[in-house]
């Protein structure tokens, strides 16, 4: 199944909290039940999230009992601030809403159409995600070269996006074109998706990938190890790619070894209007440092700083692979003069 | 207690596997014992396994029912190779086996006067450690300025060496002044000494620590958050530092940001007549990424890379701290020159 489907007034999602070791498929009623899963990153991933939200609006509109459009678009709006509260950083939460909410009110059919007309734009938002991820992973595909080993940080597979995955999916594109390429991936802590989302993946597709931990990464490249690196991203702002905790570290790594740094990601992603200073970058429980599962791994009561995301200066990114095609710095910087 | 304790024919020493959740001291009556600490981790830091195979070599002479001086020379070189199998990296064990099993030959005495020379000379070794933390103590704190906040990766501290430290025996030595200075400590995956043993010998001591992972270490000094990156070694060859997987990254990152990057380590961990190329870097079982205690974190099967140290250029060091005092590029090169 896609990481995400809608089924007449239920949303299917996998718990990607119970992954690799158990596939279980949660069953989203309500607005509620889908902010909640964002919250706790059953759902995580950028494009995902985005989805997510659109879909938790039309849970919201499918099982509205308003009695007139107006009442709906209330309702709609309380939706979507209970969406917005759960996760900061990643844009496409935002966009996703700001284009269901905005589809919603320029129409003024009566409220059973009003209805339908959310769903189907969630749904449209879905397949245009999966459709996205495939051009980005044509156009990203030309990069890679036979015989590659591609560094990869966090989970920008499948499980982060409705299907095929941003990174992975240029990745996937690449073996798809009969390329033979490696995977490193790293483990990322805290939250760990790399070790169990994307070793998961492609051992499933039967691409080669070695985890290592996130203190390896240098090591590796000094060993010339890694020919590639490839991300995906939460928020591309006109100065940055904010992505997950460890990226920034890891394109200062690849600058320095010259060793080619690519973000794949969807135009949903890019907030060219603001910079990286605007962005809050959300800082999350100590538990997830200090616990690991059932293992407490440091003493009761230490101080923790735990940052969910970084931000990667655009002089350390190669490119961005977007479903347009190779965006350079140049490019970016007209895309900005532009708005 | 300090870390490794000789008690009249046992040797005591906290399994560092244990902490911070339990203090459980084991009792070693055998160079076997001791060799199987090492190998495990029980026993772990580059000076502190140096101390453990000289005592190693001590309770082989102990307990010897060897009848003359060329038969317990035979049983001690039996021991050493045992030893020096445990480990390859650290450089500590091999320069305190030399030194032992340079000691006993050159002595021409009874074999009981033999015995008791060796013990003697393994209590003199881990009496030096301590006075040479307390003279890299002392030197490195003329580096520290009141109000820094110091990252510092792995464990440098009073459990990887006898007592004190040679990292965060700098650290001890600044607060000991009346410096006020704060730690971030990294987690240091995948054994985490960072988290288990850095924060809990900290916390005890009242020094103020923050814990983060290792995806962190950029996004702090991108912040401004680090004044000064301090850590041990585990050998120091002519080209560069050997110290655990994670520091290479570490350093590369604080001369991007324009921190300084100290290595503190006894002259011991010196093997100046070698480059990084000969020595061999320690790779470990893939279950150290693959499980945290009872919590499996990847899918069955994966492939793992599991180095347990990495290399820093000596261009990346801003200087050394033994007990000799302050050592620049230019003093290395001079000893170099010496050899």
């Amino acid at each position: 199944m896609r990481t995400i489907e809608w089924r007449d007034g239920v949303v299917l999602t996998i718990n990607q909290l119970k992954l690799p070791h158990e596939t279980e498929i949660l069953e989203l009623r309500t607005c509620g039940d889908v902010a909640e899963a964002i919250k706790t990153m059953k759902i995580r991933g950028a494009p995902v999230i985005g989805v997510a939200a659109a879909y938790a609006l039309a849970l919201t509109a499918h099982h509205s009992k308003a009695k007139n459009r107006e009442e709906l678009l209330m309702e709609l709006e309380r939706a979507a601030e209970i969406l917005r509260a759960t996760r900061p950083t990643a844009v496409n939460l935002f966009w996703a809403i700001e284009r269901v909410l905005g589809k919603a009110k320029k129409m003024h059919d009566d409220v059973r159409e009003l209805a339908s007309a959310i769903i189907s734009e969630a749904i449209t938002l879905a397949e245009e995600d999966v459709a996205a991820n495939r051009k980005i992973g044509m156009h990203g595909a030309t990069m890679m070269e036979d015989g590659d080993t591609v560094l990869t940080h966090c989970n920008a597979g499948a499980l982060a996006t409705v299907d095929y995955g941003t990174a992975l999916g240029v990745i996937r594109a690449a073996v798809e074109q009969g390329k033979r390429v490696r995977v490193i991936a790293t483990e990322t802590r805290p939250k760990l998706q790399g070790a169990r989302l994307t070793t998961y993946e492609l051992k499933r597709d039967g691409i080669p990938v070695t985890l290592i931990a996130d203190t390896m990464v240098g090591y590796v490249m000094y060993r010339r190890m890694v020919d590639k690196v490839i991300v995906g991203a939460d928020r591309i702002v006109n100065d940055a790619v904010i992505n997950k905790i460890g990226t920034y570290q890891i394109a200062v790594l690849a600058k320095i070894h010259e060793i080619p740094f690519y973000v794949a990601a969807p135009k949903s992603t890019f907030d060219i209007n603001r910079t990286s200073a605007e962005v809050v970058i959300e800082e999350r429980s100590p538990e997830e440092v200090t616990c690991i599962g059932r293992e407490r791994i440091a003493p009761e009561g230490v101080d923790v700083f735990n940052p969910a995301f970084d931000i990667t200066p655009l002089e350390y990114v190669t490119a961005i692979i977007c479903e347009d095609g190779i965006l350079y710095k140049e490019d970016i910087d007209k895309i900005k003069r532009k708005h």
